[in-house]
């Protein structure tokens, strides 16, 4: 099978954990028999310094032209005080997550075995673990609804932005969170504000409407201001939790961070063909670029998305992660995971990659 | 002095940790020579039940009459099925909201000093405790921003809601925010999602022109998906968090929780004449309610805000909050509060009113 992938590194870390990634799928195309072709293309920061924009329309054809995108990560203080438009994070993920219709955004988070230290949370209650799968709407809601934007003068003067569902759109997403579902615990639970929000209402109803077909699948209905506050209770009584567009940013981040090491967790933003862009979930972590010290497991496990959802390369994507799970049982960790008197035992970014690479 | 306080118990809790305030109130009259007469009006579930409506008129007009709103909870599981827009928390308290304008709501929430372990931190995080002030923008945005509703039929069905925010909204609730940060730590944290919302934007240009008439106040700026993920890892160094509406629901709730003591938080939403209503954060917690059991302090601290904000009573508030104070360092708590293992010590509702009222 051949197989052609945009590689989008970006900023900051970004480019040195793409190249552990990089490894790890050379193991992986050896041992599966796999041919896949590799093309680096500038996003965010630095395309902003090589060609003006975060999203050059060399970048956007050649990421057309490819099976997928492994993205790395963009931004960083150099262009922080840009408008909002023009800056690395808004003005390249917004308008790929546009462009290819990505409305499934997968964010898995789960509390590793012997991680839970990591955890802001009490021993008590991470000591139960948790596992949950925060399913986003990723092309609707409030970030892309019109119109938006700005009329009037003085103190008058006032902005606007629309909130819009449609059915149709609320159905795809649902399906896929129910679906997820049935590989998992069975259970959902829909994030909506629906004693407010006209969209709520309807988002409610539609999903109550999708899981007639889904019988063996558990449904329950939670605000969001609740759901933030129940998290931080019992977040192991959630499994997959079916999300709008700006609610699942919100959730999705509270839940990165309960992990508390989101150096591991990956995110798939897809469209109904197959195609997606498979991202870490942390950031371009400028502080800590350059030092050969950033943890590449999110990146290497977002290339093991890549492989499943996109190129249908099941094996392969668990033999990766068959992989990332040894090295973290046999305590193979990067510093930030390793607490403060047991900081000289760190691997580093490189040997991290190694080690997965060869556990392939 | 005299005064006319309309009291609104509603339903669950209400009624029995309202008395409980009753009887603070009638400590603090009697020390400090008040005139204060109340008048009880049905809200939420016990209005529908009584009037078939959340907010009868009798209701709306008492509230007029008076110089300010004591409000118990309202909903239960028995109102649950009703519309969303019949329901006693979205039909009685949105409209109260919307026809007095009471635009700025504060959340303040702490961590108590040997309530620690009640936080569902890790205790190496809350032991540096957190002392948090929620400003909410509480009459705009996206709760009443028009247009909202639906159009259109079969999977081409569409809701809508409108997210809209003036430079007046905005100038009136920073204003709010950086006056209250003079009496605390001098900071102001103003969430947004200003790579996304053009309302953030607005917000965000209008918050540093405000800053300008306030340069002994520090101003930082956070996204919201950010804000739920810092305040997990350091809560304490936040000071004031400046809130558009919807943002502020879904913050002041996941820092409520973070205290682990919701029994103990109270609110006050007010207009630009002082008039206001006050209210305990928690609900109406239907599963204790009758039971004598329910934590009075955020009802009893409601009544504290009331005398401050709307009465202009400074020092009588100040008499209830150190009678809370004296309550919770003495021990003297609700079983809620209490490790399983201390249960048997825990105070009754009544209990607690009686010793705050006579500490007085
Ligand atoms: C960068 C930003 C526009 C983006 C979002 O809000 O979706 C990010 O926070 C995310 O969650 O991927
Ligand atoms: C009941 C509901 C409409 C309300 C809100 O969203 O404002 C509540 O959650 C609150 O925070 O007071």
């Amino acid at each position: 099978m051949s197989y052609q992938i945009a590689v989008l590194s970006g900023d900051g870390i970004g480019p040195e954990v793409m190249a552990e990634a990089r490894k790890v799928l050379t193991a992986v195309e050896a041992r599966f028999g796999l041919d896949i072709c590799y093309t680096e293309f500038d996003v965010g920061g630095i395309a902003i310094d090589n060609h003006g924009c975060p999203l050059p329309d060399a970048t956007l054809k050649g990421c057309e032209a490819a099976d997928a995108i492994l993205f790395g990560s963009v931004g960083g203080p150099k262009w922080e005080n840009l408008p909002p438009n023009d800056q690395p994070e808004r003005g390249a993920l917004l308008p790929l997550r546009g462009h290819f219709e990505l409305f499934c955004n997968l964010r898995p988070a789960k509390l590793h075995d012997g991680l839970e230290h990591m955890s802001p949370l009490r021993s008590d209650i991470s000591a139960r673990g948790f596992d949950v799968l925060c399913v986003r709407e990723l092309t609707g809601g409030i970030y892309f609804g019109k119109p938006k934007g700005r009329q009037g003068e003085g103190d008058d003067e006032e902005a606007f932005d629309t909130m819009r569902y449609s059915r149709r759109e609320i159905t795809r997403i649902a399906r896929i969170a129910f679906e997820a579902a049935r590989g998992r615990k069975n259970k959902v639970t829909s994030v909506d504000k629906a004693n407010v929000l006209a969209c709520s209402v309807l988002w409610r109803q539609v999903v109550e409407e999708v899981a007639k077909d889904f019988p063996d699948v558990t449904l329950e209905h939670i605000y969001i201001d609740n759901a933030t506050m129940q998290l931080l209770r019992r977040p192991d009584e959630f499994d997959v939790m079916l999300c709008s567009n700006l609610f699942g940013d919100i959730l999705s981040d509270e839940i990165a961070m309960l992990t508390g090491s989101m150096g591991l967790l990956s995110s798939a933003s897809m469209n109904s063909t197959g195609f997606g862009l498979f991202e870490p979930a942390g950031g371009s972590a400028p502080d800590i670029a350059g030092q050969g010290i950033a943890n590449p497991v999110a990146q290497i496990l977002s290339a093991a998305l890549m492989l499943r959802h996109s190129l249908k390369q099941e094996e392969a994507a668990n033999a990766i992660e068959r992989a990332v799970t040894k090295a973290l049982a046999s305590g193979y960790l990067t510093g930030e995971l390793l607490a403060a008197d047991k900081r000289s035992e760190a691997k580093s970014t490189v040997q991290m990659g190694d080690f997965i690479s060869q556990a392939i």
